[in-house]
């Protein structure tokens, strides 16, 4: 199985990343992303007059952008939102999107294992 | 001569500010504005490759979503970025756009006349 492309960290463009972000159902699917920590594996939840292929249609230009992760894990896809890169990329951009949702953008350090003492 | 349209502060919506910052010549737009302060007068520096119409259309959108407030002045046009509005209803977003140029978003206060003391 072919993996899925991603530009690099480098050549996420703020225009593409925000044409993006400019939808209200791909700003859902972020919302959910982040409202899970930010990994979603598998489905999300039905978003309103929204079809399956539109939903991909979605997702494949989020990834495109650089907005999101996207991985094959068996037989789910495993969707990431790429928030380190793009807080590095642009600082508080997607973070600030975010908050509008009464969020926090998942940073790597909150969802990295806990670090258990001795 | 009838007064230009602008959405009010309540009815900006994200989706729209997003869209009409998501073209490479409105942001340039938005850089110019907030280099200059907040305010432009009259005519933009050329853009790239971008015609005197194309260049109206790009400043319709943006005001349209709630970005800019264009005012008559004479025979001169007053573009304003809505910095303040913007902030109070998505913090950080413009911002965080802005600061991608090396920029601070112009606030209000920077804007206001100096008081002097006697």
């Amino acid at each position: 199985m072919r993996a899925l492309d991603h530009p690099s960290q480098e050549s996420i463009s703020l225009p593409a990343v925000l044409a993006a972000l400019s939808d209200p159902a791909r700003l859902d699917v972020v919302r959910q992303l982040a409202a899970s920590g930010g990994v979603v594996c598998g489905q999300f939840d039905a978003l309103e007059h929204v079809s399956m292929s539109t939903l991909s249609h979605h997702l494949k230009v989020l990834r495109t952008a650089g907005v999101i992760h996207v991985e094959q894990r068996g037989k789910f896809r495993q969707h990431e939102l790429r928030a380190d890169d793009l807080e590095s990329r642009f600082p508080g951009v997607l973070a600030s999107v975010v908050a509008t949702f009464g969020l926090d953008l998942p940073t790597s350090a909150q969802r990295a294992e806990p670090v258990l003492s001795r």
